[in-house]
């Protein structure tokens, strides 16, 4: 279809019979034009249905009136792992209303969300981001401090001070959540079934298991990393059950490893709870739909994301860094896949 | 955190001693500066990282360089419909690599969606929009044509001549695989939990169970429309379950329907597939997931996405309505929810 032309400041000079300075001045509300001018031409710009263009006022230093979010996962995470959607759901929640849009970009690796943040900035594309899955030393967080972009992280504890705040829900207070309850199931052969260790949450959980065994409540510390897809949490599931002295409960750090690990339990004919113990860090749908349904940490993911696209909002107005915002409250739901550990075992 | 300033042309200006029209002039490659003070000032803007400002190429008439899509959905589906999430994981696929953004808006009804239009097109933020759920006489065709704005519709059939172009996936063809595998089962009592009958796709779907029993295949065309929500799919079957002539075969219009139905079937004590056979028209994880596993229509609704996105992008650039493209093929994925009519039955 070709686009018709949208009403421009040249086509209301024309029909004024005025050249396009005096059309800019008498809309823009500026001496240099008569008072009968001003009032014809603001006339005649309201009978063409003429908009204040979005991009001129950017240039002239206003918002850009959207936030920019990236996720540097592969693309169909978006439509298996339901943590995103909610996550999204929750920002979008967080906007409505406002008038203020978001921008969403599926990057394929860290140099092109790194690329996709300065571009955005540069071209004033947003007015601030939303920063998920925080690293030590994140690349990202050095790069948003120096281009001076309003940033709002979603993690594990709050910012230092002076830093983009987050965000946070307490990782390591989670971890000891699902480990003092499979304790207190006779559980000692607890593994971990991990996301990425370069993630912050993901340290931190794995520090708190290993604090356990270091505290001989646990036999040992054992966290194996994956990329969070389900044949990796299979491929982990399947090791770990093969072994010799296998674990009696794992924990898995998403949905879809834990679901996968449920499917290997019954592929292997090791029976969960009796045989086995399953808990995910992250509810949903699927967790709750399989059976026996899996023991798993709640949070209200959408609340999280409305609670940092609201505290963005505030950080794109205020003149210094806000402070940190604790998240939703967690709750360890216990379902059918935790059961006390067999004596024998 | 003060966001610090981006380098404007005053600060080349500034440091190149011209003026700002001078500095315009040379970056835009435009006669009225010597050729010194050109060269001058492109080293001076590269020193500073200078950008060319995106919403200033944008009032010149270049692209906004972004694509729209809005979901006038309640803002929750994102994280429970798997196929709003893939969609978008397939539209940022058809975008990968081409520096074109994606504009998301999770509009609260009808009229947030068309001003949302409005506001996008006349504040030059999106060069085109991907518009789902497409219905009779659909306002929001009617005004992006009006507008002249490029639009890509995913839909039901192809569109008229002339007109935004559409990817199709055939749901009369869709539903007679449906019907007429559950009639190869025995089964002629079979009712159909439908969505909006408003959209198109769902209308085309309830008008294939209107042949089939004008025809005499079945006893009775029995579509019973609801707002696609767990509580409405469970409500529609505890009725349809109720009956004394109850269905021996349920088709569900999507999988949070379906598997809200395999639940009240459940609870009161109906068994999959031996009283009742369940059929879903999206696939996804959790009908894969659930016990028995429900027998799905199998579409890529990622590829479908990347289509959408990859006909805009061409789109954008085309003087006229491109032609209407098929989206990816449709297979019945067969599980463990539907069986052969039971002979007492």
């Amino acid at each position: 279809m070709p686009p018709k032309r949208r009403t421009t400041i040249a086509d209301i000079a024309a029909r004024a019979g005025v050249s396009i300075s005096a059309v800019s001045f008498a809309l823009n509300d500026r001496p240099g034009v008569s008072a009968e001018t001003r009032l014809r031409v603001q006339e005649i710009a309201r009978q063409l249905d003429w908009q204040p263009h979005t991009a001129a006022r950017a240039l002239g230093g206003a918002k850009a009136g959207s936030i920019g979010f990236v996720l540097n996962r592969p693309a169909r995470t978006l439509g298996t792992e339901s943590f995103f959607g909610d996550l999204i759901s929750g920002i979008q929640l967080g906007l409505a209303g406002t008038h203020v849009g978001m921008n969403l970009l599926v990057a394929r690796d860290a140099e092109e969300e790194l690329a996709t943040y300065r571009d955005w900035w540069r071209g004033h594309r947003v007015d601030g981001v939303i920063v998920i899955d925080p690293r030590r030393d994140d690349p990202r967080l050095a790069l948003l401090t120096e281009l001076g972009m309003p940033t709002v992280v979603v993690g594990s504890h709050p910012s230092p001070a002076g830093s983009a705040p987050t965000v946070w829900i307490d990782d390591s207070d989670a971890t000891d959540t699902v480990l003092r309850y499979l304790l207190a199931l006779g559980h000692r052969r607890i593994a971990h079934v991990a996301g990425r260790p370069e993630f912050e949450h993901t340290a931190m959980r794995i520090e708190r298991v290993r604090s356990f065994a270091a505290a001989g409540d646990l036999d040992d510390a054992l966290s194996v990393p994956t990329d969070y897809s389900a044949e990796a949490g299979a491929r982990a599931t399947r090791e770990l059950l093969s072994r010799r002295e296998r674990p009696t409960a794992i924990v898995y750090d998403n949905d879809v490893l834990a679901v996968a690990g449920l499917g290997v339990a019954s592929e292997m004919g090791v029976a969960v709870p009796a045989d086995v113990s399953i808990v995910s860090f992250d509810d949903s749908a699927m967790v709750r739909l399989v059976r026996p349904a899996i023991t798993s940490l709640t949070r209200d993911t959408v609340e999280l994301g409305q609670r940092a696209a609201t505290l963005l909002r505030a950080q794109i107005d205020a003149p210094a860094p806000l402070p940190s915002l604790p998240g939703p409250a967690l709750t360890l739901s216990v379902r059918e896949s935790t059961g006390r550990v067999r004596a024998a075992s």
